[in-house]
């Protein structure tokens, strides 16, 4: 059994091509021991975004703070606290913050894959 | 790509022995397209408490409202919103509710079980 707070995890900037004020901080992953999936919180800067992208595994998402969209080919779908969202294996995503505040949000992924 | 709020999904009550006053929503699971994990939200009233049992599968907690510890052998551990919690598979566990407010948590767990 493992705590984690956030505050005590350090954030690591998204670098990859494509992403703007976006950083991680990894709460439940390998190292806790987590066998199937691992449980990220991303935190967007107003006026920050991740790449537009799709990957082959999918998204489990749950806002906590602030006001975002999710940009895909069908269009703009806001993002607001207490809501979740799935994305699916090669749906094509990317998370804007569209407000003034930090967009907070966790993401969880399978533990096979070690992006976002 | 599934939006889920909660406040639209029905919460239901958790019958299993030793469970009192706490009730599961799930929000992302096989009828989204889940593949690997699905994630539900626990409300656990004052005075309420999930079954102290153990199981072959991990827990990967988020709380977002109220007061409460997790049960262990090792003894009670206080659980407060923003805190993200481990159990791995096979250890012993118990959610209380220890205050005066819904305690509200998300928890994941692989889509191979279908248990709490």
């Amino acid at each position: 059994m493992r705590i984690a707070r956030p505050s005590d995890i350090e954030p690591k900037a998204m670098d990859m091509e494509g992403a703007h004020a976006t950083a991680m901080r990894l709460l439940i992953g390998p190292d806790a021991g987590a066998p199937t999936f691992v449980m990220r919180m991303f935190e967007i800067e107003p006026g920050g975004h991740t790449p537009l992208h799709e990957h082959q595994w999918e998204h489990e998402v749950f806002v906590l703070d602030g006001e975002g969209e999710v940009v895909s080919p069908e269009g703009r779908t806001p993002l607001r606290p207490r809501t979740a969202l799935f994305v699916a294996p090669g749906e094509k995503h990317q998370f804007v913050n569209a407000g003034s505040e930090t967009l907070r949000f966790l993401c969880l992924i399978p533990l096979q894959v070690q992006s976002c």
